[in-house]
């Protein structure tokens, strides 16, 4: 597929794979990697000719890229963007990544009809962003292809590329230059922590929310799409899906995927859960409440007590809080100590509610959930409401936006979400906003 | 009052109100708003024509504007700064919001010489500060007022307008604009979410650290104010002192109030105790110890323990964390654990005492301070001392110049703040610095 | 000594000593600073001719300046870059501190041979940076003074010098400027505070972690080098370890000292440990395992419990979360809440493994470590492995490339290096890389 980058509004997945591996067939891993289908698919598929695959071997990668992409790409159900070399310091290895691209993108090869764009590596300031999109105006006219049609996603991964992030709103739209084309800010923070020479005592990476927060503000501005780079340790899962809920909070919503398995994480760690979940405070820790057989939610552990005094009162001990409350007081006590997440049927329902009732003249309605929670096992009525306008609707459109996107330009995915959510929940889903 | 923004170092609230709402009188909101008086005042009112009214409303909203500002504005005791419509994506919304500016501008009306200025929602990049800017300039020349005599204050809610934050300094003072206008930097987080198309699990709004520092910077290069967006959960007071503390951490001491009780916390919170307080570290929380009767500090909990033992020895307990020690080292490790919140006649008394020792020829001097600390019991003297020098004294004036303009400024808030503090405290702060 | 400044890549500590106090010989703690050596001496040596030195003294710290730097300067180990006094809203002050400037750069008085440049607090914009930088040109012209050859290290307290971070790389280079000559780019947080009118409750200084990451960044596009303010408290060893780390995490991995103590601690901080140590996740904090005499590590403390049960089956718990587990899970579970701070010699011994893997055409090779927990009395075996390639092996030059400058810079420090780390270590870590 070759929808040309910077139609798509959102990317979860940006997956690399060596484009050149030591053995008898070097594109075998590149051959899998372009048959993945539905959520292991990834949004972005990146033939990696840079540090995934061996210096030695860049120009072998490039004629595999070639082989796999005129062969596969066609069928494949993501986007497809090459990285190619290319370094702000060193200008050999620019013109290596120039001939790259030039190769690639030689119509007679037949795979430019399925690349969307390319990923340039280590760039440097904006004026060394200008250098890599020169070369791709370049390598289009030489091809006979349209001014622009080859997106440029360039990896931030030095203070220099982090600087120019604020400044491509200043430079985008003038007529010497064509950086219309920049589709994806992606981060990399393995070479930026080098470049920024930082050190943590374990060799872990350092968390850079000042590089996410300008990488996702620079995407915000410019209509491009923020991504945050590749997390290292593929075992750990819950460390990666708490990296997405910090990225999402800043604004990114994609992630670099090592693995399928990473990319499967990826493409549904963005959409709402299929079922809302309560969030209970106990001693400065969040702990999600279990679902019980009869729909109420339910707290297993030892460090909450409740109990019915005699008169109608109630003592509830959180960890060391003790209280005596009344049953009022219980409830707003745990309203207080509570948090809902928010489910995409919640999503769906809501927005429908509040379109009704603005179609009806009024611009703020009160939503109100009602959920049985079970603490130390006496069962607790909990009500929160919570007002919702013009604004809280357009926030809640974030996701639900982003599922329909991805339900229109993924049809490999849509039995998988349709099996996730239900039928109903998708078909109303797709009609909302 | 009509001040003209700009002359003001602080502003402590920014307090919206809805200027129509559907019913009988709708300009009732508008009215009950103007009359508030004292803590319950605002530095900063605000007639809010956007977010707050209806969108079918807001030409109702502007009269309603005119009618309320003219009959009350002259009594008012802080600024009025109207927020009308504007959109950076929007030159039709821009258009009314021009339109809404000349009306409430018009002399004959009789409003526009209680209003000091405008909030202009929504802005883009500094391109677009300038349109607003331009549309003032001209609103001014229109109806025969003096250049650059009403202010703005934008609200950043958009990536591109948090970039513009850092030009602005690049763009005041030239002759082809007024920017020298711009008086308020209010963030307006629910909106910038949005543009962001961050989303978080429960719905609640993101922190965006980045965001405040920013605004704070520009506040501080530019000779601004800055003031960080609305808290949405109004019943929940602790939280709003929460979010006050660290935004004063930022050096943003203002913030959007959206009813008068948050109005009230919003003037009293960036002004110093009354009375200093100390805090224990005990496991990794802060706890404040009270006040007891004899004006010692007590610690009332089960997680310090304190037992003299016979030689002359204590063991100390906190937490997890069990020692024996002897005098000194028990005033050491209590020292190294309390921190002291420095109360309104501290500031005073210290500032002081360095004015004198500045006039005696000394540059740096020891400031001292003995408390008895109760912990399980036993008594502790505890004896913290700090260096004053040149620069603790100028860090120090902050809270104290705010305390003398508040002072200055707000007549209407004086008896609460002589109440509060004392006539003695009051009298010797307006004095200092 | 003096090598100019920009010809270093790290700088450690930067220690400030007052030029000037009351009493009868006022060069005497000058000349003390002046003559330390070893790990006491600093990487950069700062007379303050600014804060640390009384307002009235100045003139006379200037000559006492020009009198030790000309007798010691020769000697000293580290660079001389003194402060002189600067302020972007006073030109009286500006004037005053070019001529000490240009006092000290006197060939006459014997000084300037041995000064590397000077630090310039309290600028503004980057043309107030201009306005320093042209007076140290004409200082060196009118001093016959290679153009270029004085460093500039501008300190940054305040909004619009942290505006003017991003700014450095349009300017430099310009031939209307010398600003090639930027060194060190210096937070300094009281005057910052002070500046954005932030304030804590308990007069503390923000952490400012923007601040930091700005100017690290700064740092990392121009070629310069970050240092930290000031850390007030010089009592608190353990606050300016974590301090350090915490910046050395952003990319700064110098900091102001106030005493020859903390001048110790700041050159020895960012050098790796002599030892390895594992820290162990214990119910969300992080605890050191003690070095047994075997070389095992053991945990100590009363939150970790393990049984081997009958069957080959372990029961763990740490801290509140209790479980059963086989061996493999074991290993497991262990391998996931440890963490592995690495030592010199394994940073040594794992850049020549894959020096040589390298050399053999290989890219990327596992490193496996193994040790001997001891938990509860009860020994573990866990093993930890990790992938190398290209951007592991150049982010782990950063601590290494830090020891070799400062082994060949720092003769003085030489026998101290080798004490610590032993004479095989130093060797080796000499020829890695």
């Amino acid at each position: 597929m070759a929808t040309h980058g910077n139609e798509r509004a959102f990317v979860r997945s940006f997956f690399t794979s060596p484009t050149a591996v030591e053995g008898d067939d070097t594109a075998e891993m590149l051959r899998k990697a372009s048959q993945l289908r539905g959520m292991q698919a990834p949004d972005v598929w990146v033939p990696d000719n840079e540090d995934a695959t061996a210096p030695t071997m860049r120009d072998e990668g490039v004629e595999n890229i070639v082989d796999v992409v005129s062969e596969h790409g066609e069928e494949f159900p993501g986007e497809i963007h090459p990285r190619i070399v290319w370094h702000r310091d060193d200008p050999e290895t620019r013109r290596r990544g120039f001939e790259h691209m030039m190769r690639i993108a030689d119509p007679d090869a037949g795979a430019v009809e399925h690349i969307d764009g390319f990923a340039v590596p280590e760039v440097g300031s904006i004026d060394d962003w200008k250098k890599a999109d020169e070369f791709i105006t370049v390598v289009e006219a030489e091809n006979g292809l349209e001014e622009g049609s080859l997106s440029m996603s360039p990896i931030v991964e030095s203070g220099e590329a982090e600087l120019a992030l604020a400044r491509i709103d200043r430079e985008i739209g003038k007529r010497s230059n064509n950086l219309e084309r920049l589709f994806l800010l992606v981060d990399g923070e393995v070479d930026y922590t080098k470049d920024m020479r930082a050190t943590t005592p374990t060799g872990e990476l350092p968390p850079w929310p000042e590089l996410r927060h300008n990488t996702s503000r620079a995407a915000s501005a410019n209509g491009l799409i923020a991504v945050d780079g590749p997390y290292d340790d593929i075992r750990d899962v819950e460390g990666y899906h708490e990296r997405m809920t910090d990225n999402r909070a800043k604004g990114m919503l994609g992630i670099w995927s090592l693995t399928p398995g990473q990319v499967v994480e990826a493409n549904t760690g963005p959409l709402p859960p299929k079922e809302g979940t309560y969030l209970l405070e106990v001693g400065g820790e969040t702990v999600e409440l279990d679902r019980t057989g009869g729909g109420a939610h339910a707290y297993e552990g030892d460090d909450v007590e409740l109990d019915e005094l005699d008169d109608g009162r109630y003592r509830l001990r959180v960890a060391r809080d003790q209280r005596e409350l009344d049953e009022d007081g219980l409830a707003e006590a745990l309203r207080d100590r509570t948090q809902y997440v928010v489910a995409m049927d919640d999503y769906v329902d809501s927005m429908a509610e509040f379109e009704e009732a603005k179609a009806a003249g009024r611009g703020a309605i009160s939503m109100e959930r009602t959920a049985t929670l079970v603490l130390d096992g006496v069962e607790v009525e909990v009500t929160r409401d919570r007002m919702w306008d013009e604004a809280t609707y357009q926030a809640a459109q974030t996701p639900i936006t982003l599922f329909q996107e991805v339900y229109e330009a993924r049809p490999d995915q849509r039995d998988e979400l349709r099996e996730t959510y239900g039928e109903d929940v998708v078909d109303r889903a797709m009609e909302v906003g």
